[in-house]
């Protein structure tokens, strides 16, 4: 396997580490990542995340073990694990599928080494894609609105959403990212504004409640956001809060755009309603993780509802922008629209 | 003056003391209020907070320092610092305002006294009249949405939006009350899920920004939420995220409505775009206290923008619940509106 950092994942002298996204901004720790416990256990308590990053770390995983000895059998058997995760990202089961056919060939280890190695540059070279068709919709000194993490630590490359805001802001053509907090997680409030300030990026965090109020007054000219699948007919899935943002983009007038690679296209997956939902436990929302460990504010004997994701529907959508070219919901009706242009 | 206790305030023993709700639902600590500093301070830090709530507790002050030998020209001072606390609710103003006209009679500080036992003991009574006039509206098997806290720590009484659902949970019509967490003060998740768990109210609680998503599954009937002032057109200030509710409401055609006593109408004020919003600090966004006190998440050098409140439009609103009746759209386009019925 080829050595390679990112800004979460890296492979160096024979060691996969990926970066513990649960302590930033404060703490850069790089943990050890050379089973698939391990990595199970750091996809299910966040210590890595997003739909793409999740995919690539599994293949890139599962390639180590295979250089490492295992044989075909102990690696169907870890693949079935991982592909199991996390229920709602449909790459890290169209990533794995994808290595897997690399498994039966006779070069095999070298073959799914391959495959990984290709999976993770494909996956920088179409985030330059869809940031290049992303920025070209930008105007200049737009105020961009942004949910979750998108970026560096979402990817093998700069990122969907925040790759399209981050080509635009170096193109000079961003005055300010507004940036959901994205509660219960706080994805957007610890990683997007750790990101931001690492790139230099004019931004202001805000309570994912007060999108709505920045949006009537106009001081929101666009909403960029990722995906964790997208349906056939263009439904996606995406963290908690997107649908919110997608009724409310929609009565103000302000665009909303979907950011994602083709590797999120879910085309056995009709629409959204066929889209598995994860509930995640209470006590994120009965707390959060911070600078001094685990706080937390609610009473323990509250219930709690807690779905990790919601499905917006495909009208509500502006426009997809996929590595493939950006679709809006003229394109979206067609047969095997995602792999037009 | 005579002794009392509410949920949140107590005057016994010749002692003013108000329950600190920051500490809540972790402890209940009794804060001795015995000059106007220690008041002021107590509702910037939001020890005490609900907008009936902080303009009664402002006039038990006046009152027991009148009691106490203040004269009329020391009372003034106080109310002007009273009044200038937090600019978006307007009870504290009005409340004020009410007790001052009673500054100048011979029977002065008694007088004072009077008139701000019979505050309180208006707002215990016109929570009453909210409570069963909203209840009234409520059918068998409801879920309740409701945001920020409206109950017994908000008001001398039951409570505004949560007094109406008390009422109809007593009447045996509440399925589940959904209970915002309402960041970045949490007063949801921390007040009103402590409220709801004292009075055995079955309830469960969500991140602001899955709302949109249980309107979406049909499983909100109604949304119920307090206000700190509403225009002479109806508009209405709610704690930031209402106005989003309000949105999505429309949207999924589900119907709101504000509740609030007769003393939140601001005549002078014409339409929502005349209240002053308040904006907090930064610190309340990058972070939040919890059990192991003040916690941070966010990147200290990330900007934050933190408005308190948010305007909803009279457009947007199913009814308007005050003690003096239950209004609609209808009515509101009317000379005092607010008085009728």
């Amino acid at each position: 396997m080829r050595e390679f950092t990112t800004m979460g994942m890296r492979y160096v002298n024979n060691r996969f580490s990926i970066l513990d996204q649960t302590l930033l901004p404060y703490e850069k720790k790089w943990l050890a990542c050379d089973c698939v416990e391990s990595l199970v256990s750091m996809i299910q308590r966040l210590a890595i995340r997003g739909a793409p990053a999740i995919g690539i770390s599994s293949c890139i995983l599962l390639a180590l073990l295979a250089e490492r000895g295992h044989n075909r059998e102990q690696l169907q058997r870890s693949a079935v694990i991982l592909k199991a995760v996390r229920p709602t990202a449909v790459n890290i089961r169209n990533n794995i599928d994808r290595l897997l056919l690399h498994l039966e060939r006779s070069d095999y280890p070298q073959s799914v080494v391959n495959e990984a190695e290709a999976i993770f540059e494909e996956d920088v070279e179409l985030c330059q894609k869809m940031a290049q068709l992303g920025a070209g919709l930008i105007q200049q000194g737009e105020n961009i609105l942004t949910h979750c993490n998108t970026g560096g630590l979402a990817t093998a490359g700069i990122g969907t959403a925040m790759g399209v805001i981050r080509t635009a802001n170096e193109q000079g053509k961003i005055n300010r990212v507004y940036v959901d907090e994205t509660r219960p997680l706080l994805q957007g409030g610890r990683l997007t504004a750790w990101e931001c300030n690492e790139l230099g990026i004019c931004h202001a965090i805000i309570c994912d409640s007060a999108a709505a109020t920045l949006m009537k007054a106009g001081k929101i000219h666009r909403i960029l956001v990722g995906s964790d699948r997208i349906a056939a007919n263009g439904d996606f899935a995406n963290k908690i809060g997107t649908y919110s943002l997608a009724v409310l983009a929609h009565y103000h007038q302000v665009p909303l755009y979907v950011v994602a690679p083709l590797t999120t296209v879910d085309q056995y997956c009709r629409d959204g309603k066929a889209i598995p939902i994860e509930e995640r436990e209470a006590i994120e929302v009965r707390g959060a993780v911070g600078n001094i460990g685990y706080c937390t504010w609610a009473p323990e004997n509250s219930p709690v509802y807690n779905p990790a994701f919601d499905v917006t529907p495909a009208d509500l959508v502006t426009g997809w922008i996929l590595d493939s070219g950006v679709f809006t919901r003229n394109d979206v009706v067609g047969e095997n629209w995602w792999l037009a242009e």
